[in-house]
């Protein structure tokens, strides 16, 4: 435990003494989400909801604490260090956001989005819109409250606000214009794509194999992706995520004998995210704001850049197929090029979460301009499903059959996250970016992949990405590590030569 | 959450809510000291090592708090309730406890312990005792001032101070006696018992087993004796141990191959003191004093009375034999006689955790007797190696070949745990004692074990043992389940019936 720093140590030595605590409460809750997912026996989630609660609030009332405030006042750092510097600044970004929103407000949000997330379940599985309107709208409105009160403190529009909860730095502004640039790219493209798939071979389906092998599968990619067993585990839970600590680093997958591809993909996806988690700037990770990573784009990219830009390149699938065949007999699924026929199609589909890298960013575009819609009062929550309607066949050219399909499908703003989606396209376009800057720096990057070998990729991802933890906003991040912030060039460029050329 | 009660509510009512948060952290704490344990990568341990002093850390600030000593003074119970008088009994003994203690102390005995620990590994793998003795020196000096301190507080002996710790009501005042009854039985016993065994057959050892196939036979046993998988897990460690909380329950055990008894036993002795959590009292388990387990010795008679008494009666070999026949095939083995030879076998030897039941309370007898004189300051550390050859000889007529199967074999008093160890043996007597009552109250509880039936027994301990939780002290929790306070005779009676009859 931290010797206690007298009340005379300076100010800020203090308060990363109390974030250093703070963040811990919040490393052991995430070892006890984690357990919660792959671990808990049902009848344990009562007394687990009762120790989140009370880790959170107990996090939370030292956060909002005025001796937090009076500290923050007086605190000053060395001009010299930058990483000091910001490190402040995102201790006072921390404590503005959480002493800005009233309590009573954060109590109905919590109570509304738990309330709204549970009738949801049923309304999706029963196709019910009607069902979970009122719930929606009563939590859309403690929503733009909150929009509202953040949007004062940050200096930003509410919805921009909104989106800073996931990825600080990037607004509506920057996100639109990318958006409407990808949505040409699309209908200038999309027919070609298709034609061209359509005029090759049909994919070969992926022979079942047991699940056993396939998690032994899994646990070797995953550390030649660079996962280190020593901080990490692999485990099973209903949806794949990385959870965990920079230093023990928890991640899952869920298996099916008939179709293994699903579970190996989501294991390198979610290795991706461990990668940077684990990467994280040594003397601050788990301690201190600034050694947290950039934000929800920033995380995506990285597991982006493993899963979409490295495991599904010619180049690894040159590794993988003779790998496999090795591992599990011969099999005509192996042959490389099935297997990029395999992992690549490109399908006009209503869900985003099955959604191929081409027509994922349609998905993202149309929740995009809804919420923002929502969030500005010009969009009702009674002609959303119209509006969803209509957006996915303006986009992507086809209507989903029902509800469930369409509006109900994504947990997203029925638990009150407003502003999330554009974070998983914009990460994808960010892992573009970050690959071509990697191939730029490293020579051997795709012939290592070609090997199965991840080190140059990993070693770029971990010196320009993962170890500047929060030191830059996102597009000063992107600047330092690529030379220009976000553009959609690069990721048009990749979709260009993977599927058109 | 707990909503916050206003500063105007009854004192014994904030104390409550103060009691339950610092309760729900422990439970926190708990739940990842099973992960350290069962679950995490040796990579994790120093921030797990972090996230467990500021778990302890928090707890220990909210109990000695200020505020909670002006609460106490002010708090009042009303008379009508017997739980609430103990609970605030328990809050007002925790808090002198906690407060009595100055913080150099605690931070001393933390660091002591810990170093002395680290060591006690090494001196025990090399049976190096002159190379730890500086170390226990300077521990047991420690431990000394901390049993002065809490013998003030709770007008108590130094020494019972300490055995408090573990099981609170019971001194060594009424340990004394008892064992040396017991001394005196083995003296008039153990060479007949010995002789009756040597003149039966010799016991077939079990068969090999493959692990999944016993884990698969320890998940079922541990059901049919009563754990509930909706509220508990079963996983693997290096050290068989129960942990978890009263709703989500984490035993754990190891496995070999060769030998499939020792899983075995440990899961259903595991399984005892999980079946005590379980059964705590609802409205106050895992979130008040008087909801906690009545101590040490009270929970240990919980697992002996499964894994001792009704686990090796010829009443549930009769059953076991069988059903172990039927599962793996017959084998001379799997006679219920020879599971009684094998798994009832006495055997004079050095290690305390192989004993068998007989010969355990000598190894207890000898500890006590020793730490009592080290607390007094009448046996110096350098003398301890000698006392204890001297000791074990006189008792069981053995001597230990070295300090690592001798002094140095348990971690108990390099980690600062003094007056723990009579806990084990009172918690066998009370066992003897505990199923007498229950079979006087329960006539067919015998006949049930005989059908793999441990409802019966499981019942009569729950309404007796679990749901009463420290709503009594230790011996008038006895009293009210079997009519009088701890007593030596039913274990005698025990033993004479199982192993001289």
């Amino acid at each position: 435990m931290d010797t206690h720093l007298s009340n005379t140590a300076p100010a800020y030595d203090r308060l990363k003494q109390r974030f250093a605590r703070i963040a811990t409460l919040g490393e052991a809750a995430a070892m006890l989400g984690w357990d919660a997912q792959a671990m808990m026996p049902d009848g344990g989630s009562e007394a687990r909801g009762e120790q989140l609660a009370t880790l959170s609030g107990l996090a939370h009332e030292m956060l909002v604490a005025p001796e937090t405030g009076a500290l923050l006042e007086a605190a000053s750092t060395p001009d010299s260090s930058a990483w000091d510097v910001a490190n402040l600044r995102l201790m006072k970004r921390s404590y503005l956001k959480a002493t800005v929103l009233p309590g009573d407000l954060v109590e109905a949000l919590s109570r509304q989005s738990n309330a709204c997330e549970m009738a949801w379940r049923q309304a999706r599985a029963e196709s019910d819109f009607a069902a979970i309107a009122p719930k929606l709208e009563g939590l859309l409105s403690l929503v733009r409250e909150q929009a509202t009160a953040l949007s004062e403190v940050l200096s930003l529009s509410p919805y921009d606000a909104l989106m800073d909860e996931f990825q600080p730095g990037i607004g509506a502004a920057d996100a639109a214009p990318i958006f409407a640039r990808y949505e040409a790219f699309l209908r200038d493209n999309l027919d070609a794509i298709e034609a061209r798939q359509a005029a090759g071979p049909a994919p070969v389906a992926l022979p079942a194999l047991p699940i056993d092998a396939q998690e032994a599968l899994c646990r070797d990619l995953a550390a030649r992706v660079g996962l280190d067993f020593d901080h990490a585990r692999l485990d099973r839970s209903i949806h794949p995520f990385c959870g965990g600590t920079p230093t023990d680093i928890r991640i899952t997958t869920r298996y099916s004998e008939a179709d293994p591809s699903n579970a190996l993909y989501a294991v390198v996806h979610e290795t991706g995210h461990a990668l940077y988690e684990a990467g994280l700037p040594k003397d601050w990770r788990g301690r201190q704001p600034v050694g947290q990573a950039c934000g929800m784009a920033a995380h995506e990219s990285q597991s982006l850049s493993i899963e979409m830009q490295a495991c599904r390149s010619d180049a690894f699938l040159s590794w993988l197929g003779p790998f496999l065949a090795e591992r599990f007999g011969d099999h005509p699924a192996y042959a490389p090029d099935n297997l990029a026929r395999a992992w690549r199609r490109v399908e006009r589909g209503f869900i985003r979460v099955d959604a191929d890298e081409v027509t994922y960013p349609a998905h993202v575009i149309l929740r995009f301009r809804l919420e923002q819609a929502m969030i500005a009062g010009d969009l009702k929550v009674a002609d959303l499903p119209g509006a969803w309607a209509e957006g996915l066949h303006a986009l992507l050219g086809v209507t989903p059959p029902d509800d469930a399909r369409g509006c109900l499908q994504d947990i997203h703003w029925y638990s009150g996250a407003f502003g999330y989606f554009p974070s998983y396209s914009l990460g994808a376009m960010t892992a573009a970016q970050l690959m071509d800057a990697a191939r730029a720096a490293t020579l051997d990057l795709d012939a290592a992949l070609a090997t199965g070998d991840f080190r140059p990729l990993r070693g770029w991802m971990a010196a320009n990405v993962h170890a500047q933890g929060s030191l830059y906003g996102f597009n000063d991040l992107l600047r330092h590590a690529t030379g220009a912030p976000l553009g959609i060039e690069p990721f048009l460029a990749h979709l260009r030569r993977r599927y058109l050329d």
